[in-house]
């Protein structure tokens, strides 16, 4: 039925990790991935040109954004995000539904739907499942995710119960809502740190059948352990010939982690997030580049990096462009740590493929950069 | 003495446009030029690819802003302002005295030299013409300007007499310690917009002697078309085998009628400040992208353009990056808008060749895009 195949590549020799392939409409997606971030049709900072030369197979897009303004109906009008935004490779929406429960001050949900208020102009806005598949339809990504109920965390396992419920009903209706041959729709396994919802949701989900699977409700608040204690068996719940997505994640140190339990794709703001506020990943660990120590620091921001930025510029320079709040200090810091994710991801499949994921793994938590989780 | 010789290769048949060429240690710098403005050593939201990419032959860096943040001993110790920002082309830096009489609330003012506050902490410091050469010939530009007195529109006559005999004794003093041979030290020509005081101060100045001379204390708030009624003649009086640098001026139209009463430099925060306040250059004129007339317009920002965000993108995606407020926005106009003053530059320098200039600008002056001045 769908064009969208994965094929598994490699399992790695001691871990759970996978190599593997997504093949998409605009591309193909080698994994393990990172997705840069880029909520409102645009990577914060980053043109279409330097988003290719980090080589980004996938990005992704925030359908409560993209909905709120321009709207999906002006992206249709425009011939959908890819052309809207000149990004030729793959896209993937999340649902919106994350951002309804994260930035909503009041909203009113059942088993319809959820009525909720913009963060802009404060208006009404009610969507059910198939209002939502209509929507992302209308954006027009690679990847689309079904509408879920995201709980915070901590919640009461009633609460819980009812979204891992609530979540797998929505995913039917909105396999059933979806229209587009073009577009891949994945299902979202929830349930907490509860080890029986979170197999509960995978088993539902995996009865209606997707061609991928999103991990959500983790980095919601929860301890770091907690999280890859249960995010192991949910894995190994999901099926075996699909790609599984672990929503909203993007430490290098979880990326890692993850893999190693056999998940295959990550997004997260925190790249792009942490270089607007001046900081970077590194070799060395988290850099805050205000840092007094960094003034007469005339060498690489990262020595064992050798993206444009770290090739190019100093420590000091750019400690001076975040000083003085220069645009160009986020955009090389921007660069710099979307490179540095895209990067960890493709030693990570070297690794898979030489079978020795196991013993990199064991390198990077042994190593100053490790510290970044 | 100086390794820098500018060649005049052509004047025009019916204008005072003059084609020319002014030889740096960093390259060649083809006259007429706009030069973008990289106050605080970058130019703002553009990395060093896209300025080449622009082909930028020339840009310009602030003293007083460097010698504030981060110190222009910082800089000295990274290898001078080239190593420092990554630029292998040329640089200009300005004296700072445009700054420290604009920007200061306090400044003590003799002929000795200025005491100024800074704006960012408010202490004290003194510059004589002999520490501003101190502090640029660590910066180590290829081009730096001598430091001068310039009045703001409207003064007393009295005070611009004052100002021009300083300006011109400090010349002197700038010339006698100024000792890098790598670097081009230009004199500036005050006098305001009176006609004689303007030529008195040209007249001392190529007395002195430069490898090029600046005009300063234009743009600061005097009628449009007493500055180019009183352009002419300066240029006139200037030696002809020097280029000339209208210091401050970057409207499109100003430029070129500027060019016609034979300037040959040009710089202007105006194409860098306006694309982050989300307007552009164009061929129709000015254009406001926060407009709502361009909300669904899927066409190009400017039709006539060839420049990567004209031939990439539309103005209904930078609608949306301006209303949104996305640095993406700020960029793909800042570049836009500067390929727009460039272009217009190379544009004049071939109609200049061809010996047509008069012509050129007689169909500019009567298209939409004169409105723009």
């Amino acid at each position: 039925m769908t064009p969208f195949t994965y094929d598994l590549l490699a399992t790695d020799a001691t871990t759970s990790a996978r190599r593997g392939r997504f093949h998409t409409t605009h591309g193909v997606i080698e994994t393990p991935i990172f997705m840069p971030v880029g909520t409102r049709a645009t990577v914060k900072g980053m043109t279409v040109e330097q988003l290719h030369e980090l080589d980004a197979h996938v990005i992704l897009s925030n359908t409560y954004h993209l909905f709120l303004r321009p709207g999906s109906d002006l992206i249709a009008e425009a011939g959908g995000l890819h052309r809207f935004m000149n990004w030729d490779r793959a896209i993937l929406t999340d649902s919106g539904g994350f951002q309804i429960f994260s930035l909503a001050d009041t909203l009113k949900l059942s088993d319809e739907g959820v009525k909720f208020r913009s963060i802009i102009d404060g208006a009404w806005h009610f969507w059910s499942p198939e209002d939502n598949m209509r929507i992302q339809s209308e954006l027009g990504a690679d990847i689309i995710m079904q509408l879920d109920q995201c709980p915070p965390y901590p919640a009461e396992r009633e609460f819980v119960e009812t979204a891992v419920r609530r979540s797998a009903e929505w995913a039917a209706r909105c396999k059933a809502a979806h229209t587009r041959e073009d577009q891949a729709l994945f299902g979202i396994v929830q349930g907490g740190v509860h080890a029986d919802l979170r197999a509960e949701s995978a088993e539902r989900l995996a009865e209606i059948g997707f061609p991928g699977y999103g991990i959500g409700g983790y980095s919601v608040g929860e301890p770091h352990d907690l999280m890859l204690e249960s995010l192991g068996p949910v894995c190994d719940l999901l099926p075996k010939d699909r790609p599984r997505y672990l929503m909203g994640v993007g430490n290098p140190t979880t990326i890692l982690e993850a893999i190693a339990l056999g998940v295959d794709m990550f997004d997260c703001v925190l790249p792009t997030r942490t270089a607007r506020l001046g900081t970077a990943f590194s070799s060395e660990g988290r850099l805050n580049m205000r840092n007094a120590r960094f003034a007469r620091d005339f060498g690489p921001l990262d020595p064992k990096c050798v993206c444009s930025t770290c090739t190019q510029y100093s420590r000091a320079y750019i400690r001076h462009l975040v000083n003085t709040k220069e645009m160009l200090g986020a955009i090389l810091l921007t660069h710099h740590n979307l490179h540095y994710l895209l990067d960890l991801t493709r030693q990570a499949r070297a690794a898979i493929e030489a079978q020795s994921y196991g013993e990199f793994l064991a390198q990077w938590r042994s190593s100053p950069a490790s510290n970044d989780y």
